[in-house]
């Protein structure tokens, strides 16, 4: 019953969010992300929106996957940079971030079209409850990092957020101030 | 079978491990930790060893229990400030430690007697498989504080610990530097 594993130990850098060694490091990209933006005819495909380093383990219910990412600053039109966001293929399961560094922000939602809108910065600590989407926003100017853990057999359903959507989108103000917005696309 | 909770967000103070708002929060004393160390009759019974700040959630498996552990400097005799080190009650389950600050070693050990011993720092993201008995270590001059996950449900059993101990200590040595000694009185 027990998993023949052996500890091991790997390092985070706090200020920067990379993992060394041998981490799996992949880039999401402007076409990475396209039809999640409501317009990114005028960003370049090939830039970076972030990047995730993971330390895999194997997807058992008594295992934790974790992870970094860095989402870089910046927006395609109006829309923050922002990761795809996705429910747990295994609905009921949890995950938690530890924010590093930067100003951003968690934007979680459920199925049946309720939101919530969490602070990611140093230090904060965010729950993700089973049962909610979760896609984290960088507004701010610097690069948002955040570590994240969660059950090993979660897995990751991208299909009903590409479908469906978040019931807000999080945009740049005319002042310049981030503005958390109803998306009219979304079900309800 | 979705969970009812809600998100939420705690603050984590990266530098000293500390949680800020409703943690629970738990001393662990000289007198909590008698019979642990190998001569504890020259220390004040009342003095902190360490702190512990839970952020607790129901003990399910599809949940993850978050919390940090800041373990003050000094030593019992010649053995430095260490937790207490325990199985999880579900032995397969796992947990990781992301270290903030100070200087660690983390003990493991599997009930057949084989054990590990694997850095604590700023940074270091060190993985506890199912199976280890997990105890840290305050090597440094500064307090020790670590971030640590662990499944929802794996609950705790410092018994077997209390009873077998540890295959090793880690004492000073007469040079000022930390030795990793073979515990004889450890069952083989």
């Amino acid at each position: 019953m027990i998993p023949n594993m052996e500890p091991f130990t790997r390092s985070v850098d706090l200020l920067s969010g990379a993992i060394a060694a041998d981490a799996v490091v992949e880039d999401r990209r402007v076409a990475d992300l396209h039809g999640y933006y409501l317009d990114d005819s005028g960003a370049e495909p090939d830039r970076i929106i972030y990047r995730l380093y993971a330390v895999p383990v194997p997807e058992a219910n008594s295992e934790l996957q974790c992870s970094t990412t860095v989402i870089e600053p910046g927006r395609i039109g109006r829309e923050y940079h922002m990761t795809k966001g996705h429910f747990h293929a295994h609905r009921d399961r949890s995950e938690v971030y530890l924010g590093l560094a930067g100003d951003g922000l968690l934007i979680l939602a459920t199925e049946d079209g309720r939101h919530r809108v969490e602070p990611i910065r140093k230090g904060s600590l965010s729950y993700v409850p089973g049962g909610w989407a979760h896609r984290s926003v960088n507004i701010g100017d610097e690069p948002l990092a955040f570590f994240a853990v969660y059950v090993g057999d979660a897995g990751h359903d991208y299909a009903t957020v590409a479908e469906h959507g978040f019931p807000v989108r999080v945009i740049q103000g005319d002042d310049g101030v981030p503005l958390v917005m109803e998306h009219p696309g979304h079900r309800r």
